[in-house]
């Protein structure tokens, strides 16, 4: 009898052991971004979203951040994430394009919809379903990752009086804006960001464009070109985590949960600690070369890159059925998010001029 | 032997089971709102809180949110967490000002900040450190608790073309606002919120203030005054989560952790949702009523209402170091965020007009 008692005591032990070991399992995962190791504030998004999941699991996800000076390809985390090298990717959409175009438009659009309208529309206007729909055909989840605002349209060393001055600039803008800007007769050209500073000092280059003041200050680019002008190609860059879905249906349901949300978190943080480190480093630009110049586009410019972005994306997107579907939902949603937006902040600021 | 065996391993069993018992007990939170039971968004925000905190905790938390129509207390929700009776409440800054007059900057300041300018100014220059400081005095932590955006100045019957047209003005205006609208003669009332749709179809009431177009579609105000004002004196209004101290130090370090970025994730969701239920309400208004005007107060107007907010403020902190270092660093940061708001999303949405 005595000897039965210990033996179920131990039988209960066992079980408990086991579920106690299967609940405190620890879950390593890898991450790969596309950034280097100090390129605040994207680097930090992936390592706050390690440490919120790592915080909130006490300790059961451990996640490893590699910046791009560690895997050696910040290119290739798509396919790296893909293939199961590694389980997360922090990055953004339209790196991927020449890849499948159905992912070009979750980063952000020229003419588009800003960081707010676009939240809106990822979190409540089916922009999210439409994300998970272009990745699942590559085996990935994707979610934003964090924005950087609205992007300024460039350091140029000469004022863009009209669509004419455009032929012949050389200007470094990558990525569908370049293509845009290709079509006026700009002469794209592509220079690793370390030459930059050097190739538009010399005038290698007429322009360039690189994000905002919150990463432009540590470039330079202000000590050497005197008109800094206002964002119309990517009015809401979100970045991106990619993740395994494999991977992520091998862990237990409150650390899904978990990381979902640490995801979602340290995405809004980016685009706080963003705006913070844009209105501080334009303050100091500011302050230290008060000659530079904030310049929009003139309107005759603006329709006439509007109207070859409508012409492209048409082209584009003929025999992509998601890709249409996407645009269609983003511009069906900008035309009421916008309407909110002109009356509430933009007639708030301007009122307040 | 054997039996010592026996006994050792009993011995770490037990170990196990306490630790087990530990790490799965489970908390049970109660958290009041002000709000009623279906007052969208406001209360989704507490909610969704309660939600994510249940998920990333896996039932280790369980907090049962009761709206207003359960405790009976919009207004008393301070005093229950302070005293301890509820664990948490969802509520906003300043109606607390009355107890508290360092608690006023909190929420929004008339001509004040946006919503992403305040949670840059909260998470990176300094705001939450300063409600710490505020709320740590009555026992209670504070974190933000969601945006509705810039709220509207509110509907008119008849349009404001002076400060003349303010005299006699007999309007719904809650809080400081009221007050700064009062200075003017105006005739400041307070009724209601079943009461107010019958008191200004029947001119009780020439006007009045409520939220945005996400909360006021519902108490159809747009059927009946054609005027539709810009807002000026709640330009990001943060609700608020308050947490009682001594419990919160109760929890498990995870827990604490689970509980603080379930607050911070639900206040940037109730961001995102309001956005989206003002653009949806606003497009639904407007295309029933086309006959609604959006108009700005005249800029007259504006300065004078200004020039009486800044009076009242050096008024009202004249003893209360605490609530001037606020109102002066909100100031400052303002300034600085200021500028960026301008040249990034102020600029390109006229860019794009």
């Amino acid at each position: 009898m005595r000897s039965a008692k210990i033996l179920s005591v131990l039988l209960f032990c066992t079980m408990l052991t086991s579920s106690v070991l299967a609940s405190e399992k620890v879950y390593k995962l890898k991450l790969a971004t596309t950034w280097g190791p100090v390129a605040s504030p994207l680097i930090d998004a992936a390592q706050n979203m390690a440490k919120y999941a790592n915080e909130m699991s006490s300790g059961r996800l451990v996640i490893r951040v590699d910046a791009s000076n560690k895997h050696k390809s910040p290119f290739g985390v798509f396919d790296m994430v893909k293939g199961g090298q590694y389980d997360i990717a922090h990055s953004t959409s339209y790196f991927w394009k020449g890849k499948d175009i159905d992912t070009l438009p979750f980063t952000t659009m020229p003419f588009g919809m800003t960081a707010p309208e676009q939240y809106a529309w990822f979190y409540h206007g089916g922009g999210l379903e439409l994300m998970q729909k272009a990745y699942k055909k590559h085996g990935m989840l994707s979610f934003p990752g964090g924005n950087t605002g609205v992007q300024m349209g460039g350091w140029f060393r000469k004022e863009i009086k009209s669509v004419d001055d455009l032929k012949g600039l050389k200007m470094r803008i990558p990525g569908f804006a370049g293509e845009i800007m290709a079509e006026h007769g700009v002469l794209v050209t592509n220079i690793a960001p370390g030459e930059l500073y050097t190739s538009l000092e010399r005038g290698t280059i007429d322009a360039l464009e690189w994000v905002g003041p919150s990463m432009d200050i540590a470039m330079g680019f202000h000590k050497i070109a005197p008109y800094y002008y206002t964002g119309w190609h990517e009015p809401g860059a979100e970045t991106q985590f990619l993740v395994n879905i494999k991977m992520m249906n091998k862990l237990p349901e409150d650390l899904q949960k978990i990381l979902k949300l640490s995801m979602k978190l340290a995405a809004f943080d980016m685009y706080t600690q963003n705006y913070h480190m844009s209105a501080m480093a334009w303050d100091k630009m500011k302050k230290e070369y008060p000659g530079i110049k904030v310049k929009s586009l003139p309107r005759e410019v603006m329709k006439s890159l509007k109207k070859v972005n409508d012409d492209l994306l048409t082209k584009i997107s003929k025999d992509h059925p998601l890709l249409q579907e996407t645009l269609a939902s983003q511009n069906a949603y900008l035309k009421k998010a916008r309407e909110w937006t002109k009356m509430s902040d933009y007639l708030y600021i301007k009122d307040n001029l």
